[in-house]
């Protein structure tokens, strides 16, 4: 089924457009699994890892429609870390989540076609749904992307404005009065455009940050038929009011990521009293439950 | 030794400014690597790649300063593919080579010190000594690379003009008179200055096309104190003659990469005559040797 299809069918299923990020600490990791790794190896750390993340999905998996495996920290670990990585995403996708890897990887021509293949193709490794990608080097690095989403029903998420503070630096460059990520929305709706799934959402998609609510707004009109990835919730200071802009009348088109504050919310204050450490995965339940009502009642 | 100063030894040992471009894709490789694939498994084409990129190491270890493999089309074979690059960095290294992985990462914050140490780190796993990185997210994503060339007298390369027919969409954006590539230039100035090496240059360098050689031009007075890494030679169009123009007086400050035309040269028109399949590493040595010529005699 087209990806766009499958997103928001799971957000129908689940009630929810909470995504759950990945990002798999060592310092964060619940002090149970930090035990676990008794001669600081990658192959233990690996380990620690997928555990970790695994639980996790366990703990999510009727909760939320999707979650979002940041590739870095698994590539930090070696060969270890990315294998453990695959695992993720293989036990993700078995326990019926869509899973987007953010890996924000792109080059040009036939190597962008190499990236594709690696994280979304037929034969890929890793075999995700959907891929973070940049998109600097222009159009023509964009396509193969698009192509790969046609082949596989796989999705991308292009980044137009990051929930970083220093984003804007390049991305907010007016140009005749555009913006670079402007300019970056009107290609992702041009590649998207053709590929609209019966959901009426394409594979082209777009990071967003929910730091940026306004330019949020006014993404959603420039890209009415593209799934917007909202990163920035939570712990970089995005509040509920300010991401559900990028919902539809449907309450479609727009997912909101969250990390730390889900996956390490046992060592967030408001929940460290009533979960002890061999309790985490309560506190991932509570705490992402608890964004769900948030973006429910606002 | 301070990267900038250890490539610019690199270059005037060797007398060259090529740098191998290693890009093992399966349909390219040599027929005798290719019958080693008897089950088209993941880990058997990793081996061949592996065993590809070693051999041609072997052959230019003494005729160019650097070699670039491509994270892609390792990535692409999943973590065994991730393990073979980890082992053809090794050998490179210790075949006196510098290194310069070519993965084109970025992140915000945090995630971006992760890539860092993942590629650059002291306990990397990859151990490169230099990364290629992408700008779109602006001055706080490089910061952990630049902080990272410091710690471990590491490399980066950022992307500026790359050689892609459809790169100037967004990096020929003009505001005030200042395209996009310009203003990404000038941050590769502010982060290289303070950290420049005996020789002159510094360790945050540039990706410039050789197919846009008036902005290689510019390019290079725009950042006279960074090593540009100039793509696109050969087999993509661009001449000796359009990227001579990237050194300074004495010759060093630039890099010129070929990949497919030196790797794969046993299937050039002008070897495939001279050479036998089996003769592939003596095609990669001539073809090097005649790329260095060519930069020699301009």
């Amino acid at each position: 089924m087209h990806f766009a299809d499958r997103l928001a069918n799971a957000v129908t299923r689940t009630g929810s457009i909470t995504c759950v990020g990945l990002d798999p600490r060592k310092a964060q990791l619940p002090a149970v699994l930090q035990n676990d790794v008794s001669d600081n190896s990658p192959s233990q750390w690996a380990n620690a890892y997928q555990t970790f993340c695994c639980e996790i999905i366990d703990v999510v998996k009727d909760l939320v429609p999707c979650v979002k495996p940041q590739a870095a920290f698994f590539e930090a670990l070696g060969p270890e870390g990315m294998s453990a990585l695959g695992h993720v995403i293989r036990y993700a996708e078995q326990s019926g989540l869509l899973v987007i890897t953010d890996g924000k990887r792109n080059d040009i021509g036939s190597t962008a076609t190499a990236y594709a293949d690696a994280y979304l193709g037929t034969d890929s490794p890793w075999g995700s749904d959907s891929l973070t990608v940049s998109p600097y080097l222009g159009r023509d690095s964009l396509e193969p992307f698009a192509e790969m989403c046609d082949q596989r029903q796989a999705g991308i998420f292009v980044l137009v404005k990051t929930s970083n503070p220093g984003g804007g630096l390049f991305q907010d460059r007016q140009t005749d009065g555009q913006t670079l990520y402007q300019s970056v929305a009107s290609l992702v709706r041009e590649l998207n455009e053709p590929r609209l799934g019966e959901c009426g959402f394409g594979p082209v998609g777009a990071v967003v940050g929910a730091t940026y609510p306004e330019q949020l707004a006014e993404l959603r009109q420039a890209m009415p038929t593209s799934w917007i990835l909202i990163p920035g919730f939570g712990a970089q200071g995005g509040a509920a009011e300010d991401v559900l802009i990028g919902l539809d009348q449907n309450g479609l088109g727009a997912i909101v990521n969250n990390s730390r504050n889900l996956i390490f919310a046992h060592a967030r204050e408001e929940y460290r009293d009533r979960f002890s450490d061999h309790q985490w995965q309560d506190a991932v339940a509570e705490a992402t439950k608890a964004m769900n009502d948030q973006l429910k009642r606002s």
